[in-house]
């Protein structure tokens, strides 16, 4: 069976501002709702940097983003989250000593994520200047059963002293949002965003509301704090900030707590936040923090039973893999109005946006694991069907959608439109996830309803967009997943994501005709089957950039012309190349930022052979940069598929730490979840070989040598499938569901109900 | 002889704002100094829009440009050229009834440019609400003789009363800029630029002394009135403004003149503005009106006598391109500080930058009647190498300069880099009028002090640009001259432009060393020898791009895959394009703002066989909409060149008149330097077929159907010749200097004293 490692434990805490600040991120409390750095309720010192913010999943403002020349069409606003509020602050003063891991002695300190409870955690034991010790524990929690609430447990023992406790505790609704001038990947300036708009104290909870400048939308967070024992509460307005003072007595031995419950609401969701959070507060309130603890714990248990990972061998990996794959649970949207955003809701990098992250490196982890959240996640694309519509029209498309590259509500939120607005392949990429949350599910429902139009509606943007040139069809001036390159025809990646999603519209069309539930939406959308044979045509005449002598796949057409950036001589310092050298450099090098071609031949792998597969990925290796988060575990994926384990596994290796050890150097701005997401994929796309395809389920399982096995469970229709692959073996046993086809090593088996097969290795497979 | 049709009048003045803002411009003043528009002095009523401006060539300060996604090394300032306060406010009164067009009646009404005279002028006769009737007559100018000077003559003549005659006359120096937040052409945010530092009265004389907000320019403004007949004339300061009331009497028939004096001086060009306005004004003072009026006329005797052009059998014509040359010698600098801004001094379009309009268009206008200026022109070049280095360096160049796109004072200024800063064809441009300044002129000495420095290291660029690919050089990622490609592969005209330079970095390498002026510049530059064989080479090896199908020269490698875009099916309104589509929408499709492939078959012709010109001039004619001001002109050329008469008369026609007819709808933001040049040259260079190549001067007369003869003077060499074409025969006359060898429709002769040539027309030509 497998077994948990969830917790992530770090003791001797840094006092280090830049490591602090990426703590904030790497213990940060989600739950796909709501999102709370992980800041030292005491605060830092003076002048110490940090970003201290509460963020609500889908909840903008609207910010001005001039352009320096105002080109027709191009974007002048974009939507940015928010910073909430700040109920995180909490000073403590014991006998008027005010806590502060900087003065006085830290004698012992510890802070942790426990993955099965749901909960992190500080543990410090201090000497105050005047030799008083405590012992300070706070757990925090973002809770999976009550969306809305935040909860801080802050528990001091008093070790050799009896004496005053003194509280005090903030809600403060005067916030901003981080910025920084010199990071292309922050937001640079922070104006006031959010407007007061009411506050008031009833019964010692503080409500503040506020309402956003440009977006029309309103938030309200409710504060209530408890005491272990008697003491008084006292709750003051200031403005837009609420404070507590909360004081009592402490004996020597004893531990008082406090408990701070926030909840978080707002106008997306319900029409009155004010009554909304009044009615959240009380049902907190209605229950124990035991038993919110305890439903954390259980919805976390049968999250982790459906994707627990393990990799026997390997602690310290197993450890690093579940931590991405709780990101991507507290990250990711619960709701249609929200989505999962690049940095999930733990930072503010790229300003809360979703790109493509969500369809090609996250959704593949949720379909194996929790299908519904995929539901949500293109019913969100759905939603937004008509802001695609008309940034389509505003592109000059006279039909069809056009997703946004970076959103939240839909709008195209692009400054720079050459590696923005301009990456058309968005559109294949959605309907790559349509289609896959179908394979994988089979739920013909969210076809019918939603996927078909997205299907259909992209297929046409692809119609008119490209023409026939030369017999072939071909698309113009747009730019692939590698943002080093901008601008050019015949991205190989677009074009093939647009051939799959041409043949996908035709399929879809064939299946609801079957199924008696074409009419509706053909009639809605009018469609009609002279399109679909025109689908049909584009997809059999789409033109894929192919080198003879070569034997590779282009990047795009020009690609292969270029010079070849010298990635060896280019020193340490200049990585990665986009904070280093002007777009135009790198435009004219063959350097890729990340994998473009080689994820294609993972994602679309049937339209070329292995050998091509196998001398790109040998081509394309050597010009990449792997400055995007979203490209070592993709390279790890075709590794395996060709059968380069130890390649892969340092792919995997190299990709799998980026948050937890900071590679990228970014981490304080926010988790990378696509990175998550693709380190998930690499075990189980990569090292397991798991496809899902028509005909049914594929492995072709691969171990790299430092492990002894690694086993994951996944679903598959109405299934679930245990997989523990070790040296010797692949074991599947069906744990739910009926019989199903699963292709091992490409020989077709049936699975009743345990399937052993004998391993294969490296090269030979 | 050459007829003089030099004054372009109009009667019964225009009360419409939006023709108020074009004759703004049309009927502005300027010397290449300094530029006043031609606003009313009394001001328009209340709610009309104005852009009341005053400017001085090259004097800037520095705006920010922030970019939407700020990418490495993308440009976040921008010069831009200044409104320096406001001198040609004058309110009259009589008898308190304060003049105005809007009110009372207007009996007659007239304003006019003098082209020999170099002066504007303005006569209403008006008949006050009150009965009483005026005549009023101003005069202004602004003095060739001596830069600083800008006049004006007000006179009134009572017609049937007599009573007070009251002037407010301002000197304003609380200006801004025009902003328009809706014309990409235009600026949109006018902060204050420039800061009050210091305003004095002196003997009546009001002085305003400004300073830049960043540049850490200085300029100063001082105003001087003087009166025909005895009155009060008092001045007083009120914050940074002077005004002057100025009072005397009139009776009837008499004619009353208030004379108002500018001077306009700035620490570009002197150390102490301050002082330096005082000297200028005591120059100015010290001449009457009437010896600066003479002196006016004796420097365009002069430039007439160079330039003066002259179509029989269509005077509009003939006045319509006096017109336009008539605005260069006022827009041109005349120093090295400056050069000539895409809209002269005449408007804050473009924001006052110089483009490479100024050697391609404007320049072989001026190497043809006033070389000198060209040589300023060059020299402003050389004198911001060390910014185009800086610029070079910027885009990651490790050798040789990169001129900006637009500039004031030599730093890259452009906000959207792909149809900006990626147009590397202005390092082939300037190359190659320092080419094209050399074979009119055989100047050897601008070309060892400062145009070998430039040809060598614009040379630099190509060779650190281009690279070698199966055995031919070959340039990516740039923007041709066609904005609406942008960022392409081997755009024809880059290519031909790099080619030609490179050679004529051979070739003048050979020059110096033959004057044995050599190794200065080589000691300076670093230069080898080796690397004149790289040059030599990469020349050699250019890759011209060349379809066989079509047997036309591509625009770019990818250009002809592209869907044509439908001209004749676009509607009227949605032209320009550029203001109705996306650039994203633009670059899909063959469709050209203006003359790219087209104008290196004139710039470049020897590169090509005629009949490749004549198919791409085809091919290119059906794509091109003329967006630009810069391309119907160059097809005209291109026409006369193929021997099609007729359309080159009908482009020819098109664009003379495009200032004075308005038919750009953007007159009122300036009038377009370049085109004006350019109708010179389809004249010039398009029907007389004139080209300067190193072996001699060539014609190739045509003469389009309505004229019956044009002719035209033009210095080469030494020398000054007449050509005078009628329907029969072309007329070449030695005026001044030795014999010259001329070729007329590729026959070669000597040019003693006079040669006729039989005429050749259309297309037998």
């Amino acid at each position: 069976m497998i077994t948990k490692q969830l917790v992530y434990e770090v003791e001797n805490l840094t006092m280090n501002n830049e490591e602090l600040m990426v703590n904030e991120t790497v213990f940060h409390n989600a739950n796909g709702y709501i999102g709370i750095r992980s800041n030292y309720e005491e605060g830092y010192p003076e002048g110490f940097d940090t970003i201290k913010g509460s963020y609500i999943n889908g909840f903008y403002d609207i910010a001005d983003m001039k352009q320096a020349e105002n080109l027709h069409g191009l974007i002048e606003e974009k939507q940015t989250m928010l910073n909430i509020g700040d109920t995180q602050t909490i000073y403590l003063k014991i006998n008027d000593q005010t806590f502060t891991m900087y003065e006085g002695e830290v004698l012992y300190s510890k802070r942790w994520l426990d993955m099965e409870k749901g909960i992190t955690g500080r543990k410090v034991v201090w000497r105050a200047p005047n030799g008083n010790e405590v012992e300070v524990v706070i757990k925090r929690m973002t809770s999976f059963y009550q969306l809305s609430l935040f909860t801080i447990e802050y528990s001091v023992t008093a070790l050799n002293f009896s004496g005053d406790i003194e509280f005090i505790s903030g809600h403060n609704g005067e916030v901003r949002n981080y910025s920084n001038n010199n990071d292309p990947r922050i937001a640079r300036e922070s104006p006031r965003y959010l407007i007061a708009d009411g506050a008031w104290i009833q019964e010692k909870i503080s409500y503040l509301r506020s309402r956003t400048s440009k977006s029309g939308l309103e938030v309200c967070t409710a504060v209530k704090h408890f005491l272990s024992k008697e003491g008084s509460i006292e709750v003051k307005l200031n403005g837009h900030r609420a404070d507590a003072n909360i004081n009592t007595k402490i004996s020597e031995n004893e531990t008082i707590t406090l408990l701070k419950y926030t909840v978080f609401t707002d106008s997306i969701r319900s029409s009155d936040s004010l009554s909304s959070a009044k009615k959240e507060m009380e049902k907190a309130i209605g229950l124990t923090l035991q038993s919110l603890y305890d439903h954390q714990k259980a919805y976390l248990d049968e999250y982790w039973d459906n994707c627990l990972l393990e990799i026997k061998g390997d602690d310290d990996l197993t450890a690093a893999v579940n931590y991405n794959t709780y990101q991507l649970i507290q990250s990711v949207g619960k709701d249609e109005h929200c989505n999962i955003a690049a940095k999930g809701l733990s930072g503010e990098g790229y300003e809360g946006h979703y790109f493509w992250d969500t369809e090609m490196y996250i959704q593949p982890f949720f379909n194996l694991t929790e299908a519904n959240i995929t539901k949500n996640l293109i019913s969100f694309r759905y939603r937004t069907i008509d802001k695609a519509r008309e940034n389509a029209r505003n592109l000059g498309h006279s039909k069809g959608v056009l997703y946004p590259w970076r959103t939240i509500m839909g709008v195209e939120c692009s400054g720079y439109f050459p590696s923005g607005t301009a990456a058309y392949h968005i559109n294949g990429d959605i309907a790559y996830s349509v289609v896959a949350y179908y394979l994988a599910t089979k739920d013909m429902d969210l076809l019918e309803t939603k996927g078909a139009e997205i299907l259909f509606e992209t297929a046409r943007l692809w119609m008119d967009l490209g023409h026939y040139h030369d017999g072939k069809f071909k698309i113009h001036s747009v730019t692939g997943p590698d943002e080093y390159t901008c601008l050019v025809n015949n991205n190989y990646f677009t074009n093939v994501s647009a051939r799959y999603n041409l043949e996908w519209a035709v399929k879809t069309y064939e299946l609801l005709r079957e199924a008696g539930t074409l009419k509706p939406l053909a009639d809605k959308i009018g469609l009609e089957e002279e399109e679909i044979f025109e689908f049909q045509r584009a997809a059999e005449a789409m033109y894929l950039p192919y080198d003879d002598k070569l034997g590779i796949n282009p990047q795009d057409d020009s690609f292969l012309e270029k010079k070849v950036w010298d990635i060896e001589n280019t020193p340490e310092s200049k990585f990665p190349l986009l904070l280093h050298y002007h777009p135009l450099t790198l435009y004219r090098y063959q350097v890729c930022k990340q994998a473009d071609t080689v994820l294609s031949h993972f994602i679309f792998e049937d339209y070329q052979s292995i050998e091509t597969i196998r001398k790109s990925f040998d081509y394309y290796e050597k010009i990449t940069t792997h400055d995007s988060s979203l490209s070592r575990c993709i390279f790890s994926i075709v590794a395996s598929k060709l059968g380069l384990v130890d390649k892969a596994y340092d792919y995997f290796g190299d990709s799998a730490k980026l948050d937890l050890f900071n590679t990228h150097k970014n981490t304080k701005d926010g988790i990378h979840t696509a990175n998550m997401g693709g380190n998930y994929m690499a075990i189980v796309y990569g090292f397991a070989g798991l496809r899902i395809k028509e005909e049914g389920l594929y492995f072709s399982p691969l171990i790299p040598k430092p492990w002894k096995e690694f086993s994951f469970k996944i679903n598959y229709e109405d299934s679930q499938i245990m997989v523990e692959i070790n040296k010797k073996q692949s074991k599947f046993t069906l744990l739910k569901g009926g019989p199903k086809n699963i292709y091992v090593y490409d020989s077709l088996y049936t699975l009743l109900n345990t399937l052993v097969i004998d391993s294969r290795n490296g090269d030979e497979r």
